[in-house]
């Protein structure tokens, strides 16, 4: 049985064909620019694959995901331009007739990395997954749901003790100058350093500052959560980062709960090449495929 | 069926008996001394009702909520004198051969909230209930179900951003200084005015601190749990407390997600007299009277 997967980025749409072990058969990247121009290129290339059974969509967002909402499956109030207002799941729906499954992109990496834990056979009932690129997003998985009621998380927004030597950074967030997205994403070292993120060395201070912000987010996501793992992904973090922020959830976090080994609770994906989503898409539209055919027999 | 409650809070314990409609047919309030007797005390008092069927016990913590875990029903590393390591439901359970449910005095609450909400034909599926007393706690219901798999919440120990005029206060917790807990419990109206709380004017301007930080908590509950209710208990709230709260909200958060009414979404408790733990534990203790029950038909 074939599976499609959309993983929609604020840059990029990854567009993939997958079988039931959740293996990439065919991919394609897409860039993002109009909605009309990159989703007509998303139809076009699925239209190639007529047997897939089903799909897994996890998009950049706000969006909709609460079923009974008239906006369900739309991007909403997105600050990305032209992309407000956006009916993402109603187009794919338009051109297919197959159970589709509608998450946010990092919901949906969340999602990739629980089901590769499970393959893996080294399960984790509760994770929480951050990515820190161009914004900050993070999912969660607990007991093999996603969370929220009223919508799907938005940990990226949340306000956060400044760091000392960074108090007069007033923060990138359109919304809400110095949340977590505002201090901790990529843009933020062109605008303390005038350099890419990639292009500041990991002894610069500006790492420091970068890793406290982070390790708060750990302890949020733990004492909230209490997960069996954190993950953070995206194009900011690296193994490197990850270490400064170990560092800095011990100092913070001072022993208050057990969390067991940094080393294993604080991670990158498993996934590599950002491939988390792709396979939590995978899984999802599995999962989605078996839900509507099961009420129709 | 009479069922048996435990409020186990730092100050004092409520013991209560109650039947299946969680109405209250009697309780006691015993002070909070040392776990030998005061545990004793509680023994002494359930022994009053041999009818009772099971028990929900709620108590301060932290304490460890693993069923798989050997300190599974302890309390463990509290900063309260002489009970860290009390082995609070070993000692029940050796006097009472009945189901036993064991959870946080916040997780008791919010459960409390929850299964009123459903009482009352206003069902809530996913709620996060703070207690901002002597300390700060939080527990959630999403679902029916408690948060957490290496142990329960605990919000009241995270950072935050710190509120202009107030960068000089160093916080009160023993671990963390300025958490949560640190800048907006109890104790900290104490430290910062040499006033109880109760005395300080709500026109004071130190409670338009404490707004601030208790509406960066419910920003952190909204964009982790996206709940559709938060209620605040404790000493310390009041509506004229929300009210503020609602305030800074609304300014922090920006409109970034929909939360509906503000006046509904961030509330003080619905059961009176701070009476939702014992609600909670009444609730738990027949659903564990029903679980133990069935399990060996």
């Amino acid at each position: 049985m074939l599976f499609g997967s959309i993983e929609a980025g604020g840059t990029k749409f990854v567009c993939a064909v997958g079988n039931e072990n959740y293996e990439i058969i065919d991919s394609v990247h897409i860039p993002t620019t109009t909605p009309e121009e990159t989703l007509h290129k998303c139809v076009e290339y699925f239209q190639k694959f007529p047997e897939i059974k089903a799909m897994g969509i996890a998009s950049f967002g706000p969006i909709e995901v609460r079923i009974d909402n008239p906006k369900y499956g739309y991007i909403t109030d997105t600050p990305k331009p032209n992309w407000s207002n956006t009916n993402f799941l109603g187009t794919m729906k338009k051109y297919f007739k197959i159970p589709m499954y509608w998450t946010t992109d990092v919901n949906g990496s969340a999602y990739g990395e629980y089901i590769t834990s499970i393959k893996n056979h080294k399960p984790v009932r509760s994770l929480v997954y951050y990515t820190i690129g161009t914004g900050v997003g993070g999912g969660i998985v607990n007991n093999g749901h996603f969370l929220g009621y009223m919508g799907h998380p938005e940990m990226g927004h949340v306000r956060l003790k400044r760091a000392q030597g960074d108090e007069n950074f007033k923060g990138l967030c359109p919304y809400h100058h110095d949340c977590l997205e505002g201090l901790a994403a990529g843009p933020t070292f062109d605008a303390r350093t005038g350099k890419k993120g990639k292009d500041v060395p990991i002894s610069d201070p500006v790492w420091d500052i970068e890793a406290f912000y982070i390790a708060q987010a750990a302890i949020q996501a733990t004492l909230f959560i209490r997960p069996e793992k954190i993950i953070f992904g995206g194009g900011v973090v690296s193994e490197e980062l990850l270490d400064k922020v170990r560092d800095q959830f011990s100092k913070l976090f001072n022993n208050y709960l057990s969390v067991g080994d940094l080393k294993h609770y604080i991670t990158m994906p498993t996934v590599e090449d950002n491939g988390s989503a792709t396979v939590g898409n995978f899984a999802l539209a599995l999962k989605q495929y078996y839900k509507e055919n099961i009420v129709k027999i």
